[in-house]
Formats: C-alpha cells, sequence, structure tokens
C-alpha cells in the first residue's frame, strides 16, 4: 500500500511551529508497511487543498490529512475530503453528543460554529477525539482511502494510537508488532556502525534507530498474523543486540529515561530528591511526569543562587567562595544536601552553565551531576555544548538526561528491599 | 513573489528526522515578504523529484530545494534542478577550493567523488559552505528561480542567513512586518469572534489567530517597503485588537508567558520563588528558560508529599488535615512559605490533581494556583481537565500558566521601584 501525508495549516506554511505531525506520521506509516513518497503542507485554501488531495489520490492509495478540522469558517479539510471521494456531508449525533459531554466536562461553552465538527462525511469510520472537539474520520471510494486527523499533536498521536493504527491494519491486512531499545551514552551513527550488517540482513523483524535529543532508540518490528509469532520473531534479534550494545541499554519497552529511574526507585522502595541550578527545575519536572511519581519523589529545590544553594542546601559556603557554584565539590554537596534535608534515599544535583552567557568564566555547557545515597556518592564533568546560540534548551535537557540516568543507575546498585 | 520549500530525503519521509529546515525557510521567506503556499518532502527518487520540480515551477515563481547535494550517486537534486531550467553543469574551481581547504581544515581525507560536489549549474550564483563540502547556488531562467542548500541544518541556516537572504532581497524588494498580540483567558473560536469583521475586511495588515496550549496569539502582518511605513500600517490594528480584547492582553510581542513574567519581575526589581506540588518544577523550569531568569528567582521548591509541604514550606499540619493537600488554603501557605522563607518578592504555588487517578476524592485537573506578595494575595480554584487519559501534561501545563499569569499579574500591581 502506498500512503502519503498532508499536513493543512497556515502557521505550518509560515513556519510558526514545526511539522511533528508529519514526523511523526511517518514513522507510523513505515512502521505499518505502507510506503509513503510524498509529504505536502498547505495552508487553508479551497483551492490549493483541493488541487493537493487529487493530485495525492492520483498517485497514491491512502492520504493522511492533518489540521483544518477546526469549527471556524477556514477550517476546509474535511468538506475537500468528502467532495474528493464523492461523499456528502451529514449529521453524526455520536459526534455531537462526545462534543457536548466534552464541553460539559471542561465547563466551557460550546458555541454556534462547533455544530459544523459534527458533521461527518456519509459512511465515514468516525475517530473519536478524546482530547479535544474535532473527531476525525477515514472515508473511502474505489480502493482510494483518505484519514483526517485534528492539527494538535495532543489530539493526533493518541487518536492515531488508540483508533486509527487498529484501522489501518485491517486495511493492510498485517499486524506490525514493536520493541523499542532505549541506549542512552551512545551516538546514532556509533550504534548503527555496530549493528549495520544485522539491520541490512534483517527485513523480518526490522531494526531502524531513531535519535532523539541526548539518546537512541532501537525499534525492533516484526509483521506476523499474530502477537505470540511477532515475540518469537522479536526475540533473538533483541537477544543480538543486547549482546552488542548491553552498557548502553537503560531498558527496553520503558517509555524515558524519567521512567527508566521512577521504575528502579520503585522496585527498591526508594525516593529521590532533586537539587537543581541551571535546569531549573526541570529533573523534578519530568521525573513528575511519570504518573505515581509521588511514590518516590521526596521533593525538589531548585536554587539559582549562591545564597539559595548554602540556606537551603547547606552547601558551604568556602566550596561556593573556592570552587564556585559550577564546580563538582558544589554539585556533591547539593546532591547530599537534598538528600539528607528532605529525609529521601537518593539526591540528585545539576549544577552548570546553560548560556547563552558563561558564568564564573566558565563555559556555556559545563555541568556537573553528582548523586548521593548513603551506599555511594559521585559526580560527573559534562561538556554539553557543541554549536553557538540556541543551545541553552538543549544544554538543559541533556544535563536533565544525565541526572536522571544517574538516579536509575544509583537505584540500580542499591539492594532490593 | 511566490515561493515554496522542496525538502529532499528519505529520512524525511521515514519520519527518522523531523524536518526543521521546512520550519526554518518558511519562517525566512514569509520574513522577505516571499508567499510560500507549498512545502513538499520527496526522496532521492530521479522521477519523483523531476514531477515535484517541475509541478513546483508551474505555480510558484522561486523554489528552494534543501537536500541531495552530497558526492554520491543517489544526490541528484543539483542534476534534477539544471535539467528543469535547461542548464548545463560546469566546473567551478573556486567550489572545489573550497572544499579542498575545508578537507584540509578538518583533517579529513577528499574522495574522488566529491569532485562531483564542484559541478555548479551554468551561470549560477554559488553560495560557498563553510560548514560542509556541499556549496549551495541558485538558478534563474525566464523569471523562474532555483535555490539549492544542504540538507544538514548546521550547513544550511548559516548559508541562508549569510549569503541567501541578501540574494533573495535583491529579487523581491518589498518587506513584511509583524507584531504578536499574546492572549490569555480567552480560546481562539472565541477570539475570533470578536475579531470575525477585522480578520475579514483587512488585508494589509492581516490578522491570524494561532492557538497554543491554554493560550491564543493574534500575528498582525503588513507588507511595505521599509519598517515604519509597515509600522505606521500595523498601529491601528493593534489597537483596534487592545480595544475589543484588551483585558486578556498580556502583552505584545512579549514571547511566552514566562517571558512576560519575567520581565514584569525585572522592570520592577522584584524576586519570585514557586512553590509547585502537581507541576512538579514545571513553573520553576519554565521561568528559567528566560537568559537572565537568575535576576528574578529566588528558589523554586517542589513538594510531593504532605510531609515536605509542612517542613519545607512551612504549611500548617491542620490546615493539610482538615482541607487537604488540593486546597485554597493549602496552596494560599504554600505561596506564603515559598516567598517569606526563601526572602523573594513573591510567592507562587500550585495544587491540584494531574491525573490520571483522582486524590484526596478531588477530581483531575482540579488546581489551586495561589500568589502571595507583601502587597497582595489572591488564590484562585481552576478545572483544567477535559477529556480521559493523556491529560496529565495538559493540565500541568495549563496549571503552569495560570502560575506564570498570576506571577505577570501580581507583578504589575506592585509599584515600579
Amino acid at each position: 500500500m502506498t500512503g502519503e501525508i498532508l499536513c493543512v495549516g497556515t502557521e505550518l506554511l509560515l513556519g510558526d511551529i514545526m511539522n511533528t505531525n508529519a514526523a511523526f506520521l511517518a514513522r507510523e506509516l513505515a512502521a505499518l508497511g505502507i510506503s509513503v513518497y510524498h509529504q505536502t503542507v498547505v495552508g487553508d485554501n479551497g483551492g490549493r487543498l483541493r488541487e493537493a488531495v487529487s493530485l495525492a489520490l492520483s498517485r497514491s492509495d491512502l492520504l493522511v490529512m492533518t489540521g483544518g478540522l477546526g469549527p471556524t469558517y477556514d477550517d476546509i479539510t474535511k468538506e475537500t475530503a468528502a467532495q474528493a471521494l464523492g461523499k456528502k456531508l451529514v449529521w453524526n449525533q455520536q459526534a455531537y453528543d462526545r462534543m457536548e459531554a466534552y464541553f460539559l466536562r471542561t465547563g466551557r461553552v460550546m458555541s454556534e460554529n462547533n455544530r459544523k465538527q459534527a458533521l461527518m462525511p456519509e459512511g465515514a469510520v468516525v475517530f473519536q477525539n478524546e482530547n479535544g472537539t474535532a473527531p476525525g474520520a477515514a472515508l473511502e471510494t474505489d480502493g482510494k482511502i483518505i484519514v483526517l486527523l485534528p492539527g494538535p499533536p495532543s489530539e493526533m498521536e493518541p487518536m492515531f494510537c488508540d483508533q486509527v493504527r487498529h484501522y489501518l491494519e485491517g486495511k493492510t491486512g498485517q499486524t506490525f508488532f514493536s520493541r523499542t531499545v532505549h541506549l542512552f551514552g551512545i551516538g546514532e551513527s556509533a550504534a548503527e556502525e555496530q549493528l549495520r550488517d544485522l539491520m541490512e540482513s534483517s527485513s523480518n523483524p526490522t531494526i531502524a534507530p531513531y535519535a532523539k535529543t541526548g539518546e537512541v532508540l532501537l525499534r525492533v518490528t516484526a509483521a506476523a498474523p499474530d502477537r505470540e509469532q511477532a515475540l518469537r520473531l522479536l526475540a533473538p534479534a533483541v537477544e543480538k543486540i543486547q549482546k552488542r550494545l548491553g552498557p548502553y541499554i537503560y531498558g527496553i519497552d520503558v517509555g524515558t529515561l524519567q521512567h527508566a529511574a521512577v521504575l528502579a526507585l520503585k522496585q527498591r522502595g526508594l525516593t529521590v530528591s532533586t537539587a537543581e541550578s541551571c535546569t531549573g527545575g526541570g529533573v523534578a519536572k519530568r521525573i513528575t511526569e511519570v504518573p505515581g511519581a509521588s511514590e518516590v519523589l521526596r521533593a525538589g529545590i531548585c536554587t539559582y543562587t549562591n545564597e539559595m544553594k548554602a540556606e537551603l542546601l547547606g552547601v558551604k559556603e568556602e566550596t561556593l567562595k573556592t570552587c564556585g557554584a559550577v564546580s563538582a565539590q558544589t554539585a556533591l554537596e547539593m546532591a547530599r544536601g537534598a538528600r539528607v534535608r528532605t529525609g529521601a534515599d537518593i539526591g540528585v544535583s545539576v549544577t552548570g552553565v546553560a548560556g547563552p552567557q558563561q558564568s564564573e568564566g566558565k563555559p556555556v555547557g559545563l555541568v556537573f551531576v553528582a548523586v548521593s545515597s548513603p551506599w555511594h556518592e559521585s559526580e560527573m564533568e559534562l561538556h554539553l555544548a557543541r554549536g553557538s546560540g540556541g543551545e541553552r534548551e538543549r544544554v538543559r535537557h541533556l544535563a536533565e538526561n544525565h541526572a536522571l540516568y544517574a538516579v536509575q543507575q544509583t537505584a540500580r546498585k542499591i539492594p532490593q528491599r
């Protein structure tokens, strides 16, 4: 099956937002074995949208569209798609009821133009929107399929995962199962070099690397009629990867670094407290992204000034004076202070120069991360900058990664209670 | 002038990398007053690339292409573009010399197939690559222009800023200027309803709304020969918006809520400390996204447990027992505690139920935000959930928004020192 992706939105044409939808859908369609040769972006313009839809249908079996499903007069994606496949729009009471319930639940007032969102192409499969107002839909005429999805990623992604993926599997007649191996401390090309022969020789399962900021995921995907057979195909490939890249693997199907850290703490009945300077609360924020983090997080203390580092965390004035706020010794005393003052099992700290300016004469990207537990204390020096400008959030994110990884590794060293 | 963006690369089609080039070029072309109505992605495939180029040239004056300028056999962007505009490829000694120098400088060895990169379309303007091997180029035939740029953003972006922008300014002769009005506390459709007549009747400047999670931006854009004339066109439109939506406007051209909050604090020489429960450090994290936040942030204290709320922030045991952790009274005592214990001018707090489970029998999405200053104290009750599942991060983000907005509003009420 060939497919293409058409994203509708003036804000994409103006570069106001990044087209994360295209990347997400490209990955998902590839994982479903659908060959995508074109991605297109157009604005909310009737003529150009019609042209783009008709061009796509002339060369592909499946067209996945995002955006332009809203209630306003310039939202015309649904109308254009319906017309292209010769469908009328008809009232969908279920979609309307869902929307009404959504407005009730959120205490917002439904406006007259929201009614437009309950009109659906005749005979369409409707995908309910659990996270917003616009429902999605799939339309089919003469073997050509259009899938309509809302534009906001927070609505589109769960709708795809919970409903659309299953719908498309029914169309392709194949089911795909994946396992994800999470790597930390190795780059994408280095990982790829270690696995090139496996990646090239293996077609079922396939092995594909994905780089995230500061980490690498390996997606191992098998096509099979059912789950059990897929798992049988996946196991030997995952084992081979473990054999080659073991020391870099922090988890399998584990979600994110923060999920892995929280899991390691939970399994051992441990708690953590954070002490942050340059990351400004980012480590605590990421830990608390994990539902149930309250079981493992005692407190997060963000101290941006020397005074607060001394007062709230007990970092010695002497240390701040002689080593500076950005130093291994300060990091260690911060981690220790966070642990002892909050009664946690593990303290983790980050102090560094996120930029854009250097600080204490120390360069942007210099970051110290420390962990402290009754069993183990350590600190590390990191150099996280690589370019000039626009680096602040990247440095902070990488520093958070190292802190979360350190928490997981520290927790793993402590025997289960 | 109309333009479009064509990005070449299989890794884009597979979703392995985010198409940051399209967003970057879209922003840059919009700023140059070039109307972009199409963005396309195709792979390194001769037939599909030729089709995409010829389609683009049939409807646009300018085609900006990225990727496929490398030395390997499947890099065919330059050849395809030259052919489309009837140009031969000719040897470019300067490009070759630059490349040779680049290899010398980086200590790498030039391979035979790199010579291909020194072939340039006849009569092309060549853009030297300071950060890689592939030079860029601009070709023009009968008023149709193709600009070729390398794929890696680290090579493409500086080449555009240093060379291509100037080349394109010479081709357009018009400039666009925008102002952005930032709204909080009103939805996109409600804002649009208030402005529909203005949006429909005004073509220069144009007014376009953009929804972000929990806030709305209005982009007002004027086309004019220079900045001064553009500002004269923009002023009355911005004034009309202010008249209609004044109470919802938290700033103009102010970036984000956290920028607006930090700015308000800086202008008055004030400091803030945060006390967070369900947002887990997110408010502090966002404040510290703003460079120079160290001037205004004293400390961020994230307390996830009752014990820590009492110990680190001085919330009364009595309050926690009778009102619960998720209550207006606890929020107020948290904000007060953060302010008093860290010596900040303003304390801001968030406590609530982010989900996925309810807590203390209180529903997901119930959040209390409080501010405390020597001049003013207040708290508010929010109901932020609207769907089921996948909502945790949304509830947290909206709660952070309200806290940041409260900080800005509180700071504004305090007379400048």
